[in-house]
């Protein structure tokens, strides 16, 4: 990673942090909720999709607080999306990121209905910021499918019919576009609409956004196959223990990787062709790609 | 019930049954999703926000089309909470109005993705009405904190943590206020947004909805101790064997059948104030407090 990344990622990640803990707090609600909210929040990880949307905000040169608030209800669907994926009736995990998950530490009823609190949060959010009321609605619709039966929650509902199955390439690539892609695309939406950017630029940021999802997920595959375990932070292999296809598993890993070369090259094209500074979302894109963890 | 007031609740039944089915029928994702999701918005009941709401409409003159989406989008948030309250990790009921709950039918994850699918879609739907953004943000801020956590979930989480304690009348009326209340009291507001209506009368109809809520849940406690099996649909005594802190359990029978006439004098006199054609949400409320079942 660049050092002129690495220094967006982290100030972005800290003003994030503490907006989120902030938003929680003011919340007037019973204290074993917003305790249960705010522990999945604080449970870490990359904010790859509030550094997605501040990148598009850098790039248009406007204030990154600009995008705050929408950056926060964004991580509240992606962690809400991950506490529900965690359940016993889901995916069952115990941990996540090494700490135990929501529902070990504050129980399933409390978990279900922090996750349900935290996606409702997040459109109380955007509809509580300071733009032209026909920004915020535009980015309440474009929100709600991202993260819905059309989007998030169609893709979870398609892994989940797709366990133990021979999947097809076709079939991996809606599950990936959908349970991860969409809440990308969004996030990347997000940043444009608050830039005021052209249907021209949000038309290529989309295409942008699609390329990059599936990146992160093929190199996802490849890390679980070829990373290291001390440094991705989980043991490799462990899609094929849980039977899940994947990249590597249908294309094989030389397969796997031209996948990759070729949905890098496409990123990269339609980024170029948004009209504005392109310099932190290509580091970012080229990042994910080579990252190894 | 009058005729006028059945016949007003008969048709909104109709118009909205109709638009809650074509709705999910639109959608693009997995059937299964589908099919759940209706299952649970066909199982029936008494409509009473989205009626609460088109009757506001009505008493204003507007058309009761204006209202369908938002009725449909309030109608989903409350069988989204059912769908979550019904599951293994809260209440684990096995039936709802004498049909198997979602869970029994598609199985534990797919009712979870549902209610998820259902309240995001309700934010989908209201922003893309073809209103004044303005309003239509102001509606979207108002839903998302009746349902969310300082809300109807914040109410949840206050009933479970209330269970088999002593409550005081209080702490009795700060659970009815949040987890149904504050539901039933935005079907009202959405309804006085979208007619235009002055501050004045939203703020009297707020005040309308939190008696008009109370008044409702008092009723429902007396039921379950004097009403009819037969004529309510589900054995009575139940709140008792439950351990649920109740009006009568706390006040006595006297003393929670005053309560419902001071709550049904204070709705009526609250909605006298609304400058609007009061008389179905007048039925309505007298309804409530006289029903049998």
């Amino acid at each position: 990673m660049t050092a002129d990344l690495q220094l967006f990622m982290e100030e972005s990640k800290k003003e994030l942090e503490a907006s989120l803990y902030r938003y929680i707090d003011a919340l007037q609600t019973p204290e074993s909720l917003k305790k249960s909210m705010i522990y999945s929040l604080q449970a870490g990880g990359k904010r790859i999709r509030p550094v997605l949307l501040l990148a598009v905000l850098k790039g248009f040169e406007q204030p990154i607080e600009k995008g705050i608030e929408v950056a926060c209800a964004i991580e509240m669907i992606h962690t809400y999306s991950l506490i529900h994926d965690d359940l016993p009736a889901m995916d069952d995990d115990d941990t996540r990121r090494g700490k135990p998950t929501n529902h070990k530490v504050f129980g399933e009823a409390t978990a279900i209905l922090a996750g349900d609190a935290l996606l409702t949060y997040s459109f109380q959010l955007v509809s509580s910021i300071s733009e032209e009321p026909e920004r915020v609605v535009s980015l309440i619709n474009e929100l709600s499918r991202a993260a819905g039966a059309p989007g998030m929650v169609g893709g979870q509902v398609s892994d989940m019919e797709g366990e133990n199955k021979d999947l097809t390439i076709e079939e991996l690539e809606y599950i990936h576009d959908h349970k991860t892609g969409d809440l990308m695309i969004v996030s990347l939406v997000a940043g444009a609409i608050l830039a005021g950017a052209s249907e021209h630029d949000l038309s290529n940021l989309r295409h942008f956004g699609r390329e990059l999802g599936l990146l992160f997920q093929i190199k996802d595959d490849i890390l679980d196959i070829e990373g290291d375990a001390d440094i991705i932070g989980k043991p490799v292999g462990s899609d094929a223990s849980n039977n899940k296809g994947t990249y590597p598993s249908i294309l094989g890993m030389v397969g796997a990787k031209e996948k990759l070369t070729h949905h890098l090259e496409a990123a990269l094209s339609s980024l170029k062709k948004v009209d504005m500074d392109h310099s932190v979302l290509e580091e970012l894109t080229k990042y994910v790609a080579f990252r190894n963890h």
